[in-house]
C-alpha cells in the first residue's frame, strides 16, 4: 500500500458510490407510471436511462458525436426517447420534473454519517460527471456534508478524461498524490491513479440491480478496499 | 424593487462580506511579530497586503501585466515584498504558513447563523475572487455552511469581469435573475446587476478599519439593503 500520510482531500464519485440511484429512480418512475396509467418494467426503464442515456451519452460526447453538455441534458435526451417509446405524452413541466429525479437520489445508509466522519480530518468533495447544480441539489436532498462540490462539468469533459482529476486536485490546492479518489467503479479509480491520485474502492454490490452483475474483485493496485464509508474512515485511522 | 420571487440561489462575496479579514489578519501578524521580535504598524501592513497585494494584484492581472493566478499566489507575492521591506528573514515554511492566514479568517458574528437560515430556502454559494482551496479551508475554519464553493478562479478571471457572474449562474442551473449577489462592496453588486443578477447590499462598516472610511450610501438600484445576514433573511421573508 502506498504511503497515505500525505492525503489531504478525498474526492468521491457520486452516482452509485454515494447514492443508490437505481432504487430512487425506480421509485419515482413507479409513482409516475401509476399516476399516468403507464405500464412497463420500470427497472428496465431506469437501467436504460442510466446506461444508454448517461453512460452512453458521455461516450457520444467523448467520441465527438455530441457536444459537451450537462448530465441533466444527457438524462433529458434519453428520457424523451424512452417516453416516446412508451407512447407517453408528457408535457414540458412534467418531463422536466421527472428528469430532476436524478437530483433526488437517496444516499446509501452509511453515506451521510460516514462522510461527516471523514470530513473531520479531510477536505471531502464530489468529483462526479453529474453537473454542479445536480450535485448541489442532491446534497441538500440527502444531507451530504460536502466541503466542496466539484464536477467534471468544470473542465468541459467527462471522467475518465485525465483533466477532470487533475483539475480537481489543482482546485483543492493539492498535488494528485495528496488526493484520494473514492469510487465504486474500478475504471474511475484506475483513471484517477493514472494521474497520480490515491484510490479507495468501495464496492456497492446493489448499485446495478439484479440483472447487471458487477465485478467486485478489486484491482490489486488500489490503496484501500473498504466495505463502506465507515470502514474507509477506520482504515484511514479516524 | 424588482420581483424577487424567482430568486433560487444567493451568491456571496466573501472577504469583508462574510468574514472580517482585517481583524483576523492583524491578530496573526501581531503574534508573528511578537514571536519574531519584529515591530511595525500591523494594521498598515494588513491594509497594504489587502490593497496592494490582493486588489492591486487583481488589477495587474486584469491589465495583462501579470498572468492569471490564485488569490493565494497574489497574497504571497505581496507578503514577500512587505517582509523584505521590514527586513524580516522568513523561511519558506513560515512564509507559506503566514500566507495561509487568509484561509483562517473569522466570520462576522451573524455570518454562520445567518447563512444557515438562508440555506433552508436558497442554494447558498460563495462567489469570491479567493481561490477554491482558500474558500474551502475558510469554510471549515469558520463553520460556514455553503452548499457550493464557487470562485472566480473557475473562469480564469476576477470579478468584476462579467463571465465570473455568468458562469456562477450557469453552474447553479440558473438564469442570472434567479441569482442574488450579496456583497458589502457596491462595485461587485453593480457588476453583478449588469449581468442580470439581483443584488443585496450588506454594508460592513468595520471592514476596512479606522483609516479607510467606506461609502455606505447604497446605490438606489440595489434590490435589498440589509444590516446583516439575519436582516437579509427577514427581508426575504424567511
Amino acid at each position: 500500500m502506498a504511503d497515505l500520510s500525505g492525503v489531504r482531500a478525498l474526492t468521491f464519485d457520486v452516482f452509485g458510490t454515494v447514492v443508490d440511484w437505481r432504487s430512487s429512480v425506480i421509485g419515482e418512475l413507479e409513482s409516475f407510471g401509476a399516476r399516468r396509467g403507464l405500464e412497463t418494467d420500470w427497472g428496465v426503464f431506469a437501467d436504460r436511462w442510466r446506461r444508454e442515456g448517461y453512460a452512453g451519452g458521455m461516450r457520444l460526447v467523448r467520441d465527438g458525436e455530441l457536444p459537451f453538455q450537462t448530465a441533466d441534458s444527457l438524462h433529458r435526451r434519453m428520457l424523451d426517447i424512452l417516453l416516446a417509446e412508451l407512447g407517453a405524452e408528457v408535457d414540458e413541466t412534467e418531463a422536466a420534473e421527472l428528469n430532476r429525479v436524478w437530483h433526488r437520489l437517496q444516499p446509501w445508509p452509511d453515506s451521510a454519517a460516514g462522510l461527516a466522519r471523514l470530513r473531520a480530518c479531510y477536505v471531502i468533495s464530489t468529483l462526479s460527471n453529474g453537473n454542479v447544480e445536480l450535485l448541489v441539489n442532491m446534497a441538500k436532498f440527502g444531507g451530504l456534508p460536502w466541503d466542496c462540490v466539484l464536477s467534471a462539468e468544470l473542465t468541459g469533459a467527462f471522467k475518465p478524461e485525465p483533466q477532470c482529476y487533475r483539475r480537481a486536485a489543482e482546485l483543492l490546492g493539492c498535488e494528485p498524490p495528496q488526493v484520494m479518489m473514492v469510487a465504486a467503479h474500478q475504471g474511475d479509480l484506475l483513471a484517477a491513479a493514472q494521474t497520480g491520485m490515491r484510490t479507495a474502492f468501495v464496492p456497492r454490490p446493489k448499485e446495478a440491480g439484479p440483472n447487471h452483475p458487477v465485478d467486485l474483485t478489486p484491482d490489486p493496485s488500489f490503496d484501500i478496499v473498504a466495505a463502506d464509508f465507515h470502514d474507509l474512515a477506520r482504515q484511514l485511522d479516524l
